[in-house]
C-alpha cells in the first residue's frame, strides 16, 4: 500500500445527483472552501455540458485562491460518430477552464452496444480521442471507467481494453467506477489488484452504496493498490449515495495510518461534514460514522459503566481526534446512574436510593410515554429535576396569550401576531407582537413582557427550532415535538415541548427556555453567597 | 457457505439502546408481529435484568402465536463471586420465561480486568456455569463473546478460551461481536475462518457500524462459514448502529441466493423495514440500500435514459424484488426528457422545444429557489404544469381567513379554531372550524366551506404532514417547507408550501391538495367526452 491516498470529492457534481440536493452557486462556492481548508486533493464541481448553472460557478471559481485542492470538471468522452472537436459537450468542459478534467466512458460491453449503442472498437476510440484531445490542452485528465466491475465480470477483456484505451489516450490516472453500488468487498479487491498489476498509471476507485457497502469497498481496493478515492464527504449521491468520504478517511487516516489530508486537519472531521450538510441544507443522520451527533453516544447502561472507566472499551476511536464529543444519553435504559449525575448536579446529597430519584424517573418515564425526549434537550430535564427536588418556583405567571394569524392582513399578503398577559409578583403586563409565523410572534411577545421585569432576558435569542411531527397517520392533528435552541452569546440549551398544537408544544418549549436562562442567571450570581 | 442463514433481529433489545429510539410494549409486539410475518429466525427482544417494563412485554408476547420465530430475552453472565442460582438478573431471564436465553461475556481480556474487575479464570468459570445452567433448565442458549475482535486481536487465546468455555457450557451457537464496530471486512474474514474451523457448533456474526462497514463485516463473516446473523432490521443500535439486517437480506438472498427468509418473502422487505421505522416512529433514511425512498430513484438525465433501456443499466437488482419502485426525479439536472413526460400528461402536444417547456423549466427553477422542493411533491408540480399551458383555473376564491390559538381557552387548557370566507361563482360561504392546532383547525374550516359546493370533497382526508425548517439558523422566523399527503381512499397525493410562517405554508399547500383532487374527479368523469 502507498503511504498516502488522494482524496477526490464530488459532492458538487455527483453528490448533486442525489434526491432533495439542489445546490446554489454560492452554495457551491462555500462547499469549495470548506472541502479545501479540510485538504481534499480534488474538487470535481460540476458537468458543465448538462448543466449551465455550473459555468457561472466555473467563472466564479477560479477567482479563489485555493490551499490544497484543485477544481475537476466532469463530462463525457465524445458522442458516437463525430469527432471530438465538433462535439458540444466537450467544449463545454474546455469552456470551464479548470486545470483537471474528468473524462468518463464506457468498460461494461452491453452499456456500450445497449446503451449507447454503438460498436465496441468506436467506444474505444472515443476514449482514447477524448482523452489525448484534453491532455494536448494540457490538461491533466482523469478517466472513470463508469460500471467497471460489471463490466469486468460480464467480459474482462473488454474492460481492461477500456482502460488501456484511456492509458494510451494520456489517462493521469485510471478510476475504478462501481457505478451500480452492487459489488462485493471481495471481488473488488479482486479485480482492482488485477488492474493495479496490469498497468502503471495510478488506479482509483469510486463505490456506489447499493449494498450498503461502499466504505469497505473503498477500503478494499486501497489494499489492493488503489491510490485515489473518489467520494462524496458525506455520503451524498444517486439512489443510496456514494461512498461517503468522512468514513473513509477516518478509517484509513486513523485506522490504517495512510495520509488523506493534513494530518492537523483530522480534529475538524466532524465540523466540516456538519458544515457541508448545513450549505447542502440536510441533517447529517445522527448515526453517521465518526462525525454523527450520536456516533460516540452511550445509552446503555454497562456501556456508559465501561467508558468512564476506559473509552476504548466501548469507542472504536477516541472522538476528540475527530472533533466530535462522547454523550451519556437519559432514558429509561440509561440506568440510574446517569440520572443521578444530572440530579446531583442540581442537589448532590440525592443518592440513588433517595425517593426523589425515584420520583424523577417515573415523571421521566411519563413524560417520555407522552412523546418527550431528553437526549437532546437537556435543559428540560434540568427543569423537571428542579420541579421535583422543589428547587424551583416559577417566575411568571401566564394571564393569557391569543396568537392570531390572518390572509388577507393590511398591506400584507400574510401576517401573524400574538397577544401575551403575564404576571410577576402581582403585576401585570401586557404586550403584542408580529413575527414570521405564529410561534415567532409568540416568542418575541412573550420575551417583550417579560423583559420588562427581567432585563437579561435581550441578551436571549433563539437559534434554532425543530419540529417533528410524532404520529403521521394523524396528519394535521398529529402529535408535534418542538425543540428550541436559546443563547445568550455566553451558553446554548436546549428545551422540549410536546402537544398536539404546535403552538402549545413550542409555548412549553419557550418557556423552559426562559426559566433556564433565569436560573441559570440565579446560580451564576448568587451561588457564591449560598 | 451454507445454503441458509439464520437471522436474528435484535430491534427491541440493541435497536433500543439508539439514540432517539423507546418503545412502548405495544410498540414491541408490533414489531414481533411484523418481524415473524417476515419470516426472521429469532426476535431478541429485551433484557430483562435491565429494564423492568420488559417482563410485562415477554408475559404478552407468550400469548401471540409466532410462525417463524422464536422469541429471545438478553443477559449478562452471572456476575464474579456469586454463584449462578444468586444472580438476580440470571433470575429475571428465567422469569422471561422465552425458548430461547441469549447470554453475552467478555472475551477482552482486557474488559475483564479492567471494566469488570475479575480475574481471568473467573470470567471463564462465569460463562461455563451461566451457559450450563440454561442448558439444564432446558433453554436453547446462544452465547454472545462481546469484543470477540478486538479480544482476538489483542489476545487471540483469551479470546478462543472464552468461546470453548461457552462451548463446553453447552452453547448452541456462539456469536462473535464486533461490539465497537472498527474492524475491516479483511479482519473479520480471517478471524471468523479460524474460529469455524475450530468450534464444531454454528457461528454467528454480530457488527456495528462505527467504521461503516457492518454491512460488509457481516458478509465476510458468512462467506468464512458463518451462518448465522445478528443485526436490527433497519440498523437502529448504540452509536452508529447494528447491522442493517434489511441490506444484509437484500444481499444474502438475492446475490448470494442464501435464503435467510422464505424466499416469497423478499417482496416484501420493503414494507416491512417501512413499517418498523413507522413503529418506531423514525424517518427511514432515504437512501437506506434496498428499501429506502431513493434507493431506485434516479435524478441524471443520463441515469433516467439508461433504465428505460433496460433497468440493470443502473440498478443493481430490480426494485420489484424488494417491493420497493424506481422513481425518475424532477429537478434542474433531471434532463428536460422527465419535465416533458410531466408535461405531455397534461398536453400531449407539447415538444422539447415548445416554448412552454422553457416557461416550465424556469419556474420550476425560481421556486426550487424559494425552497420548494418537488421530488416528494408531484401534484403540485401537475398544477404548476396546468398554471403555465392555461389548463387551470381557479376553483374558489379566498376572501379571507383567521386563525386564532389561545391559552387558557374556555374549558381547555389550550385551542385552536379558524374563521375561513371562501366564494365559488359568485356565492360566498363564511365557515369555521376547532382543531388540534391552528393547521388542523383551518384545514377542517377550509374543507367544510368547501364542501358547499364540492361535496366530492367529503371523500378527502390528509394522511401525512410534514414541516420541514429550512433554514434552522433563523430559528423561529426561518423559512419551512410543509408536505401534505392526502387521499380520497382512491388515490395519493401530495403537494407542498413553502413559507417564512407555518400557516401560510399549510394553506398552500392544503389549496394545492383540494385542487389538485377537484381536477383529478373532473378529469375521470369528463375526459370521455373531450
Amino acid at each position: 500500500m502507498a503511504n498516502k491516498i488522494t482524496i477526490f470529492d464530488s459532492t458538487l457534481r455527483d453528490g448533486a445527483q442525489a434526491e432533495g440536493i439542489s445546490f446554489s452557486v454560492e452554495d457551491k462556492l462555500k462547499i469549495v472552501k470548506t472541502l479545501d481548508e479540510f485538504g481534499v486533493a480534488y474538487i470535481e464541481a460540476g458537468n458543465p455540458g448538462s448543466n449551465p448553472k455550473d459555468l457561472e460557478f466555473f467563472d466564479r471559481v477560479k477567482k479563489i485562491h485555493l490551499k490544497n485542492a484543485k477544481i475537476a470538471a466532469f463530462g463525457s468522452t465524445r458522442r458516437r460518430g463525430i469527432s471530438v472537436e465538433e462535439d458540444s459537450n466537450v467544449q463545454s468542459l474546455l469552456t470551464a477552464d479548470t486545470p483537471v478534467v474528468v473524462i468518463f466512458g464506457k468498460s461494461w460491453d452491453f452499456h456500450v452496444t445497449d446503451i449507447i449503442k454503438t460498436s465496441l472498437e468506436e467506444n474505444l476510440e472515443m476514449i482514447k480521442e477524448t482523452l489525448r484531445f484534453f491532455k494536448e490542452k494540457g490538461k491533466e485528465v482523469i478517466f472513470d471507467a463508469e460500471h467497471f466491475f460489471d463490466g469486468y465480470k460480464a467480459n474482462p477483456d473488454y474492460a481492461m481494453a477500456a482502460l488501456a484505451a484511456a492509458v494510451e489516450g494520456g489517462a493521469d490516472c485510471i478510476v475504478l467506477c462501481e457505478t451500480n453500488g452492487g459489488a462485493f468487498p471481495d471481488e473488488v479487491y479482486e479485480i482492482t489488484k488485477k488492474v493495479v498489476e496490469t498497468f502503471k498509471v495510478p488506479v482509483g476507485i469510486h463505490p456506489h452504496n447499493d449494498g450498503g457497502m461502499a466504505v469497505a469497498n473503498a477500503i478494499m481496493a486501497v489494499k489492493a493498490g488503489a491510490t485515489h478515492v473518489q467520494g462524496t464527504f458525506i455520503g451524498f449521491g444517486e439512489r443510496c449515495g456514494n461512498v461517503n468520504l468522512s468514513t473513509v478517511i477516518g478509517n484509513l487516516q486513523l485506522k490504517k495510518k495512510l495520509e488523506c489530508v493534513p494530518q492537523e486537519q483530522m480534529v475538524n472531521l466532524t465540523q466540516t461534514a456538519r458544515r457541508i450538510a448545513e450549505i447542502a441544507n440536510v441533517t447529517l443522520s445522527d448515526s453517521m460514522p465518526y462525525v454523527g451527533k450520536s456516533a460516540f453516544a452511550h445509552k446503555g447502561g454497562m456501556h456508559i459503566d465501561g467508558v468512564s472507566k476506559a473509552s476504548h472499551s466501548f469507542e472504536h476511536v477516541n472522538p476528540e481526534l475527530v472533533g466530535n464529543e462522547r454523550r451519556f444519553l437519559m432514558s429509561e435504559v440509561a440506568g440510574r446512574s446517569t440520572i443521578l449525575s444530572k440530579i446531583q448536579k442540581v442537589n448532590p446529597d440525592v443518592t440513588k436510593d433517595s425517593p426523589e430519584t425515584k420520583l424523577i424517573i417515573d415523571r421521566l418515564k411519563e413524560l417520555e410515554h407522552l412523546g418527550y425526549q431528553f437526549e437532546g434537550a437537556e435543559s428540560t430535564f434540568e427543569l423537571i429535576i428542579r420541579k421535583q427536588l422543589g428547587k424551583y418556583r416559577p417566575f411568571f405567571e401566564l394571564d393569557h396569550f391569543k396568537i392570531i394569524g390572518e390572509h388577507p392582513a393590511g398591506n400584507e399578503d400574510f401576517s401573524s401576531s400574538a397577544m401575551v398577559k403575564v404576571k410577576v409578583d402581582g403585576k401585570a403586563e401586557i404586550t403584542a407582537a408580529e413575527g414570521d409565523g405564529p410561534v415567532n410572534a409568540l416568542d418575541k411577545a412573550l420575551r417583550k413582557a417579560l423583559e420588562v421585569f427581567y432585563p437579561n432576558l435581550k441578551d436571549v435569542h433563539l437559534t434554532d427550532y425543530k419540529v417533528r411531527v410524532l404520529d403521521t397517520k394523524e396528519a394535521t392533528a398529529a402529535k408535534v415535538r418542538v425543540l428550541i435552541e436559546s443563547t445568550d452569546g455566553e451558553d446554548i440549551w436546549t428545551t422540549v415541548g410536546v402537544s398536539t398544537d404546535i403552538i402549545e408544544a413550542s409555548w412549553i418549549a419557550l418557556v423552559d427556555s426562559i426559566e433556564y436562562k433565569l436560573i441559570k442567571d440565579i446560580e451564576k450570581k448568587f451561588k457564591p453567597y449560598l
